[in-house]
Formats: structure tokens, sequence, C-alpha cells
């Protein structure tokens, strides 16, 4: 089949499996240049006020709730059925829905707590909602690819079972670029996703599906994935916590790619949320569900106990070499520095040595195979490339020789950065932008070099709301602003102020490789701080 | 400068770093024809009656009666330095020598217990024997290629620091092969090492120049590295005892390797000594100096206590279905077997599903560069191939795709053998060959097939002599012995029965990855349980 029957097949059962009654009547849909649709929800008249209670509830209260029997795991699901279904028409963020499978497990789950008195685990009757690329029997996982878009799958993906057993209601998937490799959600078969909070922007990727539903409080808690920034970036731009663990922390195994097989930059999965009280619910449950039984390249390391000091010493990465932070970004990381001084924070400078290279390296690992394996799903259909992927479509593939050549190069970067933290006494943590957006308008999304190096490096991020929100008065480019770069011209050229008004502005928290309970305590500890 | 002549030189050097008075005197020096080599210590008149005392001891002693004041570092020093001349004399086992350094470092040592009353760490004076391929700064690095072995190294690799700091002594680096890519211990540069057990045999590689100096009691605890067997083979060919760690737990940083930037299956470090003890001694002290800090390889894990259950469950693996265990080695695993059954233990056999397909993937990956790595260091002296390089020397690159996919089917791998693992309850451990040799005679290593498998699935195992030695009138291939294939039958071929006589049996146990404590503690409980 064509690329463009599929895409209109694949969009036609996706909204054939929405009931009508869940949907927006014609006369209550915002208008299209309506920017902000988050107030949506409780102003359409789908929802109960039950149903709006629990869906503005935080997955923490969620399960306890359930697990009280305070709430039916059933009511619970079917209120973010129903409001993934309005997120999704105000944003287009879906592309699997499973909502018969999901209310009957729920229901299942119920039955339990009710026979038996007990929970099925510490998410029982949670609803999750996954990337498109996590695995469920009898679900196509697109990866954003036409070719993939009707095909069911077969396997369940290791995460997908774990949070299945830990009593998740798995329940819908959500939009991702082609491939998962553009930092914004667009793609030739479901096409973009856009920011709930200013539909003129992007909501991210390549978790962007996501960060739209979970903005837009269409889910609870979502799993994503991250090889360059696919969590944070979509964090970032809707205003939502995230963590990009390092590999081997959650399991990984048997989730779609567009680049399998390729090992040089991790590809993880982390939890997205509202809160990181509702990341701790993922990290800590996943981690000490032995992952590692499953999952070979899952690391036997239960969750730890951490201690963070009185006295946290934060370097500041207040720009990178090669993209100054936009307005408001610059005035959220000076903010909140400012704050953290004046509870006494030990804060230095971070400058950016090796940064560039890192971006450099990223870029030539991601096409080193020269866009083959994009280009060999793409071509059953006669897919086009998206024009995002240039750097796929026209890169020259790597002999093994020259791989191993760049592998050493980024050996050389890791241990120069881990003597770098050495050499810094004490230092807990680097705090600087997630990206240099607030978020960018579509297409505007130009460089993830903020967040790439962390992924060659598997340093462990995340990426949380500063607590400042965009200005369009305040927040403009100074007159002696001077670019670092092309890319650094080109996001100034593109800077409107008046789209990011009132747009959160998130940072990004980055510890060592591994020390991924260390860097939820310490952003804890800072979102805290910060208030 | 031509590879002769750069050979000539680096072994002219190595021979004038020996002193006049620790050579074994001519007419001292037993015949060529003389097999078993490991009296000559004893016999040769160089050594007093402590040097052997000291020589004579394990690393833990040793450690003990530095630490107690009733060695001197120096004098331990000075007796290791001794034999390990006299080792190197009949077996061809070293590269570099650095005593005066050695010496230097070791008074030091003496210097800073005599004023302190303290050691400096748990490892005080003890000499510890290093890989050619261990970093020191002023000494060469060789790694088997005549391009290498007249060029003194800046650097000093991070195990080598960690090891200085716990106060061992370097005082010899040992010879391996040609890129350490053989499982025999042989290159251009400085030639064969030879097995002191059995001088017509292989010591086994490529830390096979640690083995013979550690067989020969000329080091009480050596370095060597594992890539497809590399520290099981020769500790199996000698009789002595090794782990091969999963990667990540021991540093890795800045040790040369003849395939640079290779990944796909980790090369890694661990220690070779004459007791399980011995090897606890490196274990347990460089997983508690924080490896991860220098090292952006290693897993931040310090080293963890374990319990063994009463009844282990171990798998047997018979064969690999590739290459029978020579008749020594299958009497050995059975009487090893006969005996964990006396003694209650849970008994299973292993299938060895996956291995073949285990096998063939090893080799691919190994020479994936098509040889260029190797063909780069040979080049600039005219240095020929080794003929047991062939499947280097005619290799056929393969493109970044092509490696992705092979990678993508390893770890299709690792997932089928981790569910047989699970599947298999409560099971603790592999038994099985570590080879399929006692040792075979120079020149007749075969197959890697029975270690490489754990390197792929990156698994923890050791190499424990099982007790049991060769046998010329029992072991001898039956009348009904049906080869599994052509390795199988080359292998029955070359096996000479008169050749192994005396020669320890060696076996080999495995634990999932990172299951390094338990391996450890399970190999100790064995050997107790078998002895």
């Amino acid at each position: 089949m064509a690329w463009q029957d599929i895409s209109t097949k694949a969009k036609e059962k996706l909204d054939a499996s929405i009931p009508a009654e869940w949907r927006i009547k014609e006369d209550n849909l915002p208008p299209v240049d309506r920017k902000d649709v988050t107030g949506v929800p409780a102003e359409c008249g789908i929802l109960s006020d039950l149903e709006l209670a629990i869906t503005d509830s935080y997955a923490t209260e969620i399960v306890q709730k359930v697990a009280a029997g305070e709430w039916k795991a059933e009511d619970v699901t079917r209120a973010f059925c129903r409001r993934a279904v309005i997120a999704h028409q105000l944003t287009n963020c879906l592309t699997v829905t499973m909502f018969d499978a999901a209310l009957a497990r729920a229901k299942e789950l119920d039955d339990h707590l009710s026979r038996t008195g007990k929970t099925v685990g510490p998410l029982h009757g949670l609803p999750v909602s996954l990337k498109d690329n996590f695995n469920i029997p009898g679900y196509p996982s697109s990866v954003g690819f036409c070719s993939w878009a009707l095909e069911p799958m077969e396997q369940e993906s290791t995460i997908v079972a774990i949070l299945r057993e830990l009593g998740a209601v798995a329940y819908v998937k959500t939009n991702v670029p082609t491939a998962m490799m553009i930092a914004e959600t667009v793609n030739n078969c479901y096409g973009r996703t856009t920011n709930p909070l200013n539909r003129n922007l992007t909501s991210g990727g390549s978790s962007g599906g996501e960060s739209a539903l979970i903005a837009m409080r269409g889910s609870p808690l979502g799993v994503g994935t991250d090889i360059g920034g696919s969590l944070r970036i979509p964090a970032a731009c809707t205003g939502i916590y995230t963590i990009r663990p390092s590999y081997g922390r959650f399991p990984h195994f048997d989730a779609r790619s567009g680049l399998a097989g390729q090992e040089s930059i991790g590809s993880v999965h982390g939890p997205m949320a509202r809160s990181m009280a509702d990341l701790r619910l993922f990290t800590d449950n996943v981690a000490n569900a032995s992952p590692w039984l499953r999952d070979p390249k899952c690391i036997p390391m239960p969750w730890r106990s951490v201690e963070i000091k009185n006295r946290p010493k934060i370097a500041v990465l207040w720009d990178n070499g090669l993209c100054s932070p936009t307005p408001p970004v610059k005035r959220a990381l000076q903010t909140v520095v400012d704050k953290l001084k004046s509870k006494n924070y030990d804060i230095i400078t971070w400058p950016a040595t090796g940064h560039a290279g890192a971006n450099d390296l990223v870029g030539r690992f991601f096409v080193a195979d020269g866009g083959r394996s994009v280009q060999k799903i793409l071509e059953p259909t006669g897919e086009p490339w998206r024009p995002e992927m240039k750097s796929y479509s026209e890169a020259k593939e790597l002999s093994t020789y020259d791989l191993w050549q760049l592998q050493k190069q980024r050996t050389a970067l890791q241990k120069m950065y881990l003597d770098r933290w050495a050499a810094c006494e004490g230092l807990d943590a680097i705090l600087g932008p997630t990206t240099p957006y607030a978020a960018p308008r579509a297409g505007g999304f130009k460089t993830v070099s903020y967040t790439a190096i962390f992924n060659l490096l598997d340093y462990s991020s995340t990426s949380f709301p500063s607590g400042v929100v965009g200005d369009r008065e305040v927040d403009v480019y100074t007159a002696d602003f001077k670019a670092l770069g092309e890319v650094d011209e080109v996001t100034k050229a593109d800077y409107d102020a008046a789209e990011i008004e009132g747009i959160p502005v998130s940072l990004q928290l980055t510890c060592r490789r591994l020390e991924d309970e260390k860097v939820m305590a310490l952003t804890a500890k800072v979102c805290e701080d910060i208030k």
C-alpha cells in the first residue's frame, strides 16, 4: 500500500476507535487560532466533576485513592480515556487507543481488590500512557513510519509487562516523529502534535505525544524514550517533569527503534509526569522490579537511597558555546541561580568545554549507517524523507573501522568530562538550560546540543519547570547580544516574544552516570527551594 | 625500522635489563627437552631460602606478613623480580622489566610503614605483574606488535594507578599474542611463551605471559584481560585461578588494545592468581576503590556481599555442540559433578542452545573492521600477519548498518539466554569446561567457543583447577567417540595423551551479568567441596 493510503487508513482507524460521546461537539471545539487549550477539558462538558477531579490529580494521589477504595480503577481509567480523547482532538497526540482492553483490565483490578483486599502492586489501577514505540500485542508500533502503522505487534516490551504487573493500566499510545529522531513530533503518517499551552508551538520531541497529553492532564504518568533529549525536550516544552536515566536502569528490551542495533549512544526509557513524586512512583518501583532478570542490558541495581548535602554544590552552564538560551530561558536560569544562592547553595560556573565536540559526535553517530536503517523502513511504501531528517537522507555510511574511531573519541570525551567533574571537588550537579527555548514554534527546533551531550556521556538528567514563565515584555534580546554561531543567529531570528507569553520555562539538572537516585533527590530539593 | 630489527632490539633491551646475578648459569639451565620446569627455581641456586619461602607464598599471606613487619616489601619485591627472571628464562614470559623502579618503590613503602606504622593500602608491598597492554609511563606497551615495542608510553592505565595507590608494586609486564587476539601467546616481536608445566604445551592466551609467570610463582598476582577467553584460557592451561568479571566492574580505561574502539563485545580486566582468596584481594579492593570516579565505563557498584545457598543449583554444560572436551577435561567435569552431587548440590544438565550462534557472532565482531585496526599497526614496520590471524587478514570490513544488524542479533541471543536461565528456577551457575583441552601443544589451540560465549553475554565466569590432572593411561578417546564437527575432529587428531600427563585440568563456572560476587563465592565453595 502507498504511504498516503496507509496514513489515511491509520488515522481513520484511530478516529474510529474513539466513542462518539467522548468527542467534543463541533460547537464546543475551540477555534483553531485559540492558542492555549489546556482549559478546554474543564469547559467542554464531557467530563463529570469526578472525572475532572480524578484527572487533575497526581499519579501518587490516584494510586492512594484507588488502593483505599475511594476511587474505582475503572472510573479512573475511563476518566483518563475521555480526557486523552479531548487532548487528542486539540493537539493530535495519540496514535493508538486501547480503551476497551484498558477498561476491562481496570475492572479486573477492581474485582481483585474487592475480592482480596489487596492491590496487585504499587501502581494498581493507574492509567499509564506509552510512547508509540512500546510494543503491546495486537497494536501497531509505527514509530512514525507508514510502513509500520497498520502492523500489529506480537511481543510485549519488557517495560510494558513490568508496568502491567505493577498494576498499571495501558490505555493509549502517543505520537512521535519519524524514527523518533526529530526534536519535534511530526511524521508522515499521523501528522504533527501541537503544544497545548500554545498550539503554535511544538510540544517537543520525540516524546511529544506524551508531553502534550500529560500537559493536558490526559495522562497522570507517561513513558517516553531519550537518545538525544527525547524525554527532556518535550517535557521542557510543556512544563512537566522527567528524568533521562542512565542506560541500564530501566528495561529497554523489545521497544521498537528507528535505528535498531545502534549502540554508540544508548537509547533509554524514562517517566514523564506533573511532579517529581510521580516520577518516583515509576523510578523506584520499576528499578525494584528486578528488570535485569528479563532485560539483558539492565544493571542489577535496585533503587538506592541517597542523602543530599545541606549545601549542594552546583555548577551552572550559562550557555553551551553553540547556542545561547533565548531570553526567557536565560532569565529562568538566572532566577533559579539567585534563589539557590539565597538558600546557601554553593554555586560555581561550568564552562562548556567539550560540548561542541560532543554535539558533533552525536550527530555523526546518529547517521553512521548513512541513514540506511530509516531508508529501509521508508522504502516499501514510498514514504518520502521528512525535511527535518536531511542529515539522515544525505548521510554517507561509515565503515566499522571509522565507527570504532568515533567510539574512541567518545570514550576520550567521557573521560575528559569525568576528570573535569572530579577536579571540581564536591560537585553535585550541573544546572543549565534543557533547551535554548521556552518552546519554539512548530518547525523551529534547531539544536539538541543542551541535552544530547548527556546522552553521549550517559549522565542522569532531569528536566523540571523553573517557576519562571515567558513574559513578552521582559524576555527580549538585549542590544549587546552576540551570537555564538549560526544556530544562535537563527534562534534569535526565529524568536518571537509574543509566542512564549505564559509558557513555563524548564531547566536541566545533571548528575553523573548512574546517579539516577541522586539527580532525582537533588531535583526535588531544588524544586522545593525555588518555590 | 623494519620489524625484524625492532624485534631484535626489543629482545636485547629486555635481556639487558636483567642483572647477570639473577640469571641461571648455563650449566644449571635445564635441557630444552625438559618439559616441566616448575621445579627449577628451587634447584637453580639463585633464590635464598627466604626468597623461596616468599615466592611460594600466596598474595594474601604476603600482604599480611609485610603489613606485620615480618617481611620487608623490598625483600619481597626482589624475590619476585628474581623468580620472574628465572621464569622468563624458561618460558619467555616477560616483555618489560621495571626492577629498579619496583625496588625503589618497595623501599619507599617500607619507609612509610616504619615511619607511620601504617600501610598505604591493603596491597602494601605486594608485587603485581601486569599484562603487556597496561600502560606505565616510560615503558612500552607492545601488545605483541613490533611497531609499538620500542615506544615508551606517557599515560598510566587507570587500573595501574589504582593498584599503585592500594600499595601494589609493579615490577614486570608479560607477554601476549599479536593484538591479544590469539588464544596462545606468540608474536613476531618477543616470540612464544611456553607452559612451565610442560614446555611443549602453550600457556594459553592472550594473558599467557601472566599464566606462565604465575604458575612459575614468579608473581603472586597478575592482571590480565579477556575479550574471548584471554584470562580463563591461560589460567586453565596452567592450573591457576581467574575471574572474567562483567564489563564495568574493574577499570578498563587507557589500557592499550589491538582493536581500539571495538565495543560490540567489551574487553575486561581481571586478576589471575594461585587461589580464590588471592583473587578476592584484587576484586574487593579494586571495586571498593571507586574506579567509576575515574573510568567512565565503570559502574558505581562497590563489592557486594552475597550469600550462597546450602544447596546450589548448577547446570552442567557437558559439551557445547561444537567441540567435545578432550578426555581429561571430560573426566574432570564428571569427577567434579559426582563430588558436587555427593555434597547434595542440585545438578541439572544445560543444553548448548545458542552456543553455536554465539561462537559465530563473536568471530564476526572481532573482524568487523576487516582487520584494518591490526593492519594499520603492522604496516609501518612491514610486520607480517601471524598465520594464527588468518580470519583477520582475510576479513571483509562490515558497514555500520551491517554491524548494527549483528548487534541486534547479539542482543536477541542475550535475551534468549537470560530467559533460558530464568526458566530454570533457582539456577545459580553453569559449570562446564573452560576449554576443550587440559592444555594443547603449541599451535594446537583451535576453539575459544567455551569461553567466548560468556564474553558475548557479558556473564561473570571463573576458571579454577578441578583437582583432576591428566593421566596418559586413562585419558584416551573411547572407540564410540563421535565428532561434533570439524573442529572436534581436529581436536581429537591433535590430542596426545602423553603430553597431558600430570597437567591440571580446569573448569569454568559462570553466573549472570554483574554477578561477580556470586561467581567468586560459589567458585570458592565448589573448590572447597571438591577438595
